[in-house]
């Protein structure tokens, strides 16, 4: 079923597996025929690697134990990549790297031929079209974002912005969602430290559920509703985690996870792909921080940190504001969350944000 | 912090603590001023035993092992009984029952004084009012539901239809949930056999957008879109699971997790309350043999049942179809889950129902 690694060159999709597309394995897009929801069926994904027991760099598939697919030396391990900052001189997909970005091997969405065509039926689907791509944050084989030096969390921050820019190309690509896992019981199915960017030519449902409340606020109050939040935030003060002078790490008032945070740019700004070197720099020293603070209060928890911008080459927005929300996974989420969709979080956020505090200082 | 149990009489609320209504541990209902989204803050939830290691009937609680508290002779150790199934001549609260209701020792909402007022401001809350009962299901300390005999599987159905009745009295409570979580991947904090039920004044934002979805469906094409896609499923017959001559069990076309199952009555019903003791004895039978077959392909996942109803006291709807959602837990929800809102299924449907359909016949 699954191909060699792809030889494409840089930006151009990697080979899709002749068996695949339009094959009962070709990712599908869904849409519930109640609620308008979309789900991707992806039948390839079961068949990636989990490789998360122990430190070591060695994971186990089919039985046979074999290195760390991101670790270098693996290169061949993966798609070719499509952006690298590497030593003078090395080679494209050879070592010498200090992050790679590849696309995903076990793809939930791919650059499928015959485009992006809906049914609009009842039982509603579309091909899975899409980029799946990692982000291979460093060489070393930690798990651990916060041990990344000050540079080398810059320049992950820096990747996510220069693959928003370079996926705009692709006209179909209506947003890329930006997110990371850290730890089995945040999703993660590798132990070395990467983010993934998923690509699709669906705004996803929560992004659009964002997108139009903001919208709708600003439409009543002609102010963009994440500024509002920053002003009431900052002179309540219980709420605040953290500030640097261009960023405020927050515990959202409603927060469906304990400790969860948000850490906006004071300038409203709707776009990431706005963000320059220097203000990513300041960013990746805050996120740092309350990173740190929440491995301190929790005892490293698994997380999810999830990049909310607007949609690929969209204009700048009045009503909305990019922001990282950063999701830890204390307690499993049950048959409420589930089925209801509404949150229940046993951790006041002021209670979160004191103790954040108190970590961080 | 916690009071002892309560001495209300059946029906009556749980006593609440004289520290607790009004103080940063009350519940409360908030709500994310971007989406809309409620949530519920409940710091009392955080002090619930976990006790799932083992099958013995004890818990450990701040480390010393008590029993388990819903088994037989420890109806001390919860509140009152608002329901119970009893030998003839048993006293309420002591032995003797075969199924209990019971308020939630440990509620994420309670009968607040006060109300259920709204601020209305930026940061828009509410106090969180409601009940959160739980449903002992058997005496017998066991966990998978499907040891049930069909007669007390049966009852357990009753036992949702009964309380969603008696909750229905309270002018407050516009929605009830009834869910069970099985095994701790799935959110269980107890290995003996309950379900919960959550009643609030807000009807779930999950359930809000599919009162919504059915109901624009319904406008546009005059008939209800659960009728729709049974009829569509039982023409196509790829993603049926079982039938009985009143419900049929799917895997639902645009599933959002791997084995996830409908079942729904063939005739149209928007109400549970309406169930009949020879309908429920029917639907016991057809979740049990399901339910043996998700157990059989999956090795005894853990999994989330959830009642989909219209609100209390709500008039007949001719959208609105109930069912039940069984979601097994075989992936961890990663990022892209949590933070774009759309699920990633590793198994197609229709393969679901195919292997369910085996291990069932």
């Amino acid at each position: 079923m699954r191909s060699d690694p792809s030889h494409s060159r840089p930006d151009s999709p990697p080979a899709i597996p002749d068996d695949a597309a339009g094959s009962p394995h070709a990712p599908e897009f869904r849409r519930d025929p109640v609620t308008g929801r979309w789900v991707v069926i992806a039948p390839e994904r079961s068949l990636r690697p989990i490789a998360l027991e122990g430190a070591e760099p060695r994971h186990r598939a089919n039985g046979e134990r074999r290195p760390c697919p991101l670790c270098p030396g693996q290169e061949h391990d993966t798609p070719n990549e499509v952006l690298a900052l590497r030593a003078p001189g090395s080679q494209p997909d050879g070592p010498g790297w200090r992050l790679r970005v590849v696309p995903n091997k076990f793809p939930a969405v791919r650059p499928l031929p015959g485009g992006t065509h809906k049914d609009g039926d009842l039982l509603d689907r579309a091909p899975g079209y899409g980029r799946h791509e990692v982000v291979i944050e460093t060489p070393e084989h930690l798990a651990n974002p916060t041990r990344l030096s000050d540079d080398h969390f810059r320049d992950v921050l820096l990747a996510y912005r220069d693959r928003l820019l370079a996926l705009s190309a692709d006209v179909h690509l209506r947003y890329a969602t930006v997110f990371k896992n850290v730890g089995a019981e945040a999703g993660a199915s590798l132990g070395h430290a990467h983010s993934q960017i998923l690509a699709t030519p669906l705004v996803p449902d929560a992004i659009r559920e964002e997108l139009g409340g903001a919208d709708t606020y600003y439409t009543t109050n002609r102010r963009c509703v994440f500024c509002d939040i920053l002003r009431s935030e900052l002179a309540d003060g219980r709420r605040v985690v953290a500030e640097s002078p261009q960023f405020v790490a927050i515990s959202p008032f409603a927060a469906r996870f304990a400790y969860e945070m948000w850490v906006l740019p004071r300038a409203h700004a709707s776009r990431y792909e706005s963000v320059t070197a220097e203000a990513a720099a300041e960013l990746a020293g805050l996120m740092k921080r309350v990173l740190r603070g929440l491995d301190a209060v929790l005892a490293e928890p698994a997380y999810n940190w999830f990049l909310h911008t607007g949609p690929l080459r969209s204009a700048e927005l009045p009503y909305y504001h990019w922001h990282f929300e950063v999701t830890p996974r204390t307690a499993r989420a049950a048959g409420f969350e589930w089925g209801a969709g509404c949150f229940i979080n046993a951790v006041a956020p002021e209670t979160a944000a004191a103790q954040l505090r108190d970590a961080i200082m």
